[in-house]
C-alpha cells in the first residue's frame, strides 16, 4: 500500500470532522482540492478558521455581525411584547423563513436533560424570565421541538415565568404535503387532538 | 429574512467550493462548526491550508513526501522494469490498493481531449517516452479508463512508443460481483470478446 503524505493525511482528518462527512468523502474531497490553486485554499482555509471570531447577540444568542443582531437591532420588532423561544439558531432561522413571526427571539441553547447535566442554570432560564419581566413581555411563544426534554422544557419555562404572561406552544399535527399513511400514530394523535372546527 | 454575518456566509460560500457540497450541506455544515472550539477550527483550516505545500513526486508525478515518492524510492519496484500508466492519483491508489502491480507508475494528469486544449504536449507525453527509454522500460500497462479519449490516449502512446516496448492495456469485462443483467452493452461487448479458455 502505497504511503500517502502527512499532508494529505491531515486535510482528510480535518474534513471528517464535519457533520456527514466520513473517510471515503473526505478523501475524495481532498483529492479534488489538491488541484486547487493556492488563493482558493487560502480563502477557504481563512473562511473556516473565522468562524472562531462569530458574534453572538447579547439579547436574543444569535449570530451576529455586531453586539445586536438584525432582528434584536430592529425597533419595529422590539416593539412587539412577544418573545419566540427556540432551541437553537438554525431552529430560529427556520421560523424566520416563515415571513410570519414579528417579534423577537430567544435561544436557549439546547433543552433540560439531567442525563447529559443541562439544568435550567446551564440554559440561563433566570436571565431569560428576568429579560421576559424587565421587557414586560405579554406573549412568550415556546417553539420547542417535541421530545421529552423539549416537553420538560416547556413545562418548566411556564412554571417560572409569572402568570400574567400568556404561554403558547406552538402546534403539532400533519405537516403540510404530508400523508397521513406515513405519518407515525404519535403525530396523529396530536393532529386529532389539535383538530380545528371547520 | 434575517440577516446572518458574513462570517457565516463566508463560510458557507467556502464550504460550497467542495466537491458534492451543496449550499444546504455547506449550512449544516457551518451550523455545526459554530460549536466548535478555536482550536478545533484552527486545526482544520491550517490542515486544508498546507494542501499548497504538498509535494510532487519528480518521477511519477504522485503526492509525495520528499522528493520522490514512497513507490518511486523503493529500489525493489525500480528495478522491475515494467510502468503502469494511469489518468491521476486516484486511478493510482485503486491499483495499489490491490495489491498485484509490482512496478512503478507515471501519472498522465488526464487523457487528450482536443475540444478542451489537451494535447501531447500538456500531457508532457515527450518526457514520457525518454524516461521509458532511458529507464530501459520493456513492458508498459496502460490503465487508462475507457472512454473515447482514453482510447485516443492509449493509442497516441502506443504509436510514440519504440516497437521494441510491450504495450498493454487492462483489461475489460464483467467487475466481480458484477450481474450480467445490469451491465451495459459495451461491457459485455467487450467482456464476450475478451473471454479466456476455461
Amino acid at each position: 500500500m502505497i504511503q500517502l503524505p502527512e499532508v494529505i493525511k491531515n486535510a482528510v482528518e480535518a474534513l471528517t470532522r464535519l457533520p456527514g462527512v466520513g473517510e471515503k468523502t473526505a478523501f475524495r474531497m481532498v483529492m479534488n482540492m489538491t488541484n486547487w490553486k493556492a488563493t482558493e485554499l487560502t480563502t477557504v482555509s481563512s473562511a473556516l478558521s473565522s468562524l472562531q471570531y462569530l458574534k453572538i447577540c447579547q439579547q436574543c444568542g444569535m449570530f451576529a455581525d455586531e453586539n445586536l443582531c438584525s432582528i434584536c437591532s430592529s425597533e419595529g420588532r422590539q416593539s412587539i411584547k412577544c418573545i419566540c423561544i427556540v432551541e437553537n439558531a438554525s431552529d430560529l432561522m427556520a421560523i424566520e423563513k416563515s415571513g410570519h413571526f414579528k417579534g423577537v427571539y430567544h435561544i436557549l441553547g439546547g433543552v433540560l436533560n439531567p442525563l447529559l447535566g443541562v439544568g435550567p442554570d446551564e440554559l440561563k432560564m433566570d436571565e431569560l424570565r428576568e429579560k421576559i419581566i424587565k421587557r414586560e413581555i405579554q406573549d412568550v411563544i415556546l417553539a420547542v421541538n417535541p421530545s421529552v426534554e423539549g416537553d420538560a422544557t416547556c413545562s418548566y419555562l411556564k412554571s417560572i415565568l409569572p402568570t400574567s404572561v400568556m404561554v403558547d406552544r406552538i402546534g403539532f399535527g400533519i405537516p403540510i404535503g404530508g400523508s397521513l399513511e406515513y405519518l407515525d400514530p404519535m403525530t396523529i394523535t396530536k393532529a386529532l387532538e389539535n383538530r380545528k372546527r371547520f
